[in-house]
């Protein structure tokens, strides 16, 4: 299962992910202009924020959408990334939120659970509902893949669905934590936790600790640290014993050589610096 | 306004939609073997099917998971169909069901409204909220372009969420059609329909009826017709005096030469065959 490897990871190096959300205008112009392309300069750039971090990250999330954005010639550079990682035996996210019907979630599995974009994790979304999700469980099964579904966003507009209350006062984002959950059943790790996991934001307190109580098998994808506003406080809540969930950073990691003079001459070395802080930060609050 | 083009291509041709959901397997041998690289034999397929139906579609929708489960090959074929498309003036809906917060959501805007992927349409997926939207609106706004949000899906697990009600008995997907409804208000074509358009199944007359009456500015994109159960009489009660909704067939479409002796040498002729008996079909329940 490979939420036991990832759980075994976190164990090691802590529960951070670094997330290459590569937008071109990130890369700093003189290491740009060392290659002759876009792909390729994208691809090195990732290169160098993985061999920085690659031993204090527990695995590294990539964005497609930054990909695509720059097309055929963005998208080569996701595959390139990706090849890189699974190299060197780290544990991929793809973050793709995809969600569609059976066939159609065939084709998706088929896309990034396999071949040119191969990766170990994906984002889903399941507003088309749990049968959306079917498709990729055979993977979960017998090719050690696991999903992050989206639960509670931390976007200021994710209440406008997220937050709608049934009769009895319970939001749809709790009703899709709990039948995650359930379904994640069948694909426990022996860690205790399930690869079918969960995507919930580090922006309110109380509802993660409600989250954490009652998901209590789902590891959690941990987003909006850092860039979005959330913190060490909001993130730590998702964690038990340090383990139990991953939190993300990706502009503050990839942008932190901005923060420093001469920082673009070492933006590797930025970006270490910064994953560093961020687990001491969240490590501290672990601890209180 | 986009809802304008669409308006009149529907005038022009009747409500069809023609899905390119185009599975390898779907290609007859024959032709396959005609091409040297799976990216020429999807596209020239893709191709042969245009062609046979320009006149008499409103619209084309690519659905962009059968390319990525082909990798880099697949886009470049997904590529070369848009290309193709918008080079004929044909309307184009990318169905990629995309949905991120604000900064991701510009990536996917860039990536499909502009440059290798640039379409008319996207469909989105709303769960992440309404600001979700956002950074598609000036490319509305600006650059003729237009979104089919996700609203009541076709497929069974729909119910899963879409089906949750409030205090008041009023259903999640009810929700995002009123929000989306009232957020197409700024993106208003002359004729009576928003740019901001909505998805939905055709699979239950009443639904179907309340949705119409409803969202009385929503064009609709209608899927689920032929392959996942739909008929005529569930598809036409989307439509209005004919028009304000494209219903979309696919695998119906592409794969109806198999219904036919021989058919796989003249699959372009039995595509078009079954998009003029599917118009039929809806024409006939609009008149009743």
């Amino acid at each position: 299962m490979i939420a036991d490897i990832l759980y075994h990871e976190v164990e090691k190096k802590g529960p951070i992910c670094v997330g290459l959300d590569t937008d071109v205008s990130y890369i700093p112009k003189n290491f740009m202009e060392k290659f002759n392309t876009i792909e390729e300069s994208i691809f090195r750039f990732n290169q160098k924020i993985i061999d920085a971090t690659s031993d204090i990250a527990a695995c590294f999330k990539v964005q497609i959408a930054y990909y695509e954005a720059c097309g055929l010639n963005g998208l080569m550079a996701y595959k390139k990334t990706l090849e890189y990682l699974r190299s060197l035996k780290l544990i991929t996210i793809a973050d793709i939120k995809r969600g569609d019907i059976a066939k159609t979630a065939e084709m998706y599995a088929k896309a990034h659970f396999e071949g040119d974009f191969e990766s170990d994790y994906i984002t889903v979304n399941p507003y088309m509902g749990l049968d959306s999700l079917t498709p990729y469980l055979k993977y979960v099964k017998e090719n050690q893949k696991g999903l992050f579904a989206l639960i509670r966003t931390s976007n200021p507009g994710a209440e406008d669905i997220q937050y709608i209350e049934d009769r009895k006062g319970i939001r749809v984002y709790q009703h899709v934590g709990e039948k995650l959950q359930k379904l994640g059943l069948d694909f426990m790790g022996s860690c205790g936790y399930s690869s079918i996991g969960g995507v919930v934001g580090c922006t309110h307190i109380e509802e993660g600790l409600d989250l954490r109580k009652k998901l209590n098998h789902t590891f959690f994808l941990i987003p909006g640290y850092g860039a979005q506003g959330g913190g060490a406080k909001e993130a730590a809540v998702y964690l038990r014993n340090g383990n139990g969930g991953v939190v993300n950073s990706s502009r503050a990691v990839l942008l932190a050589y901005k923060k420093v003079e001469g920082g673009e001459n070492e933006f590797d070395i930025c970006a270490r610096n910064e994953v560093i802080k961020m687990r001491e930060e969240i490590q501290n609050e672990l601890s209180i």
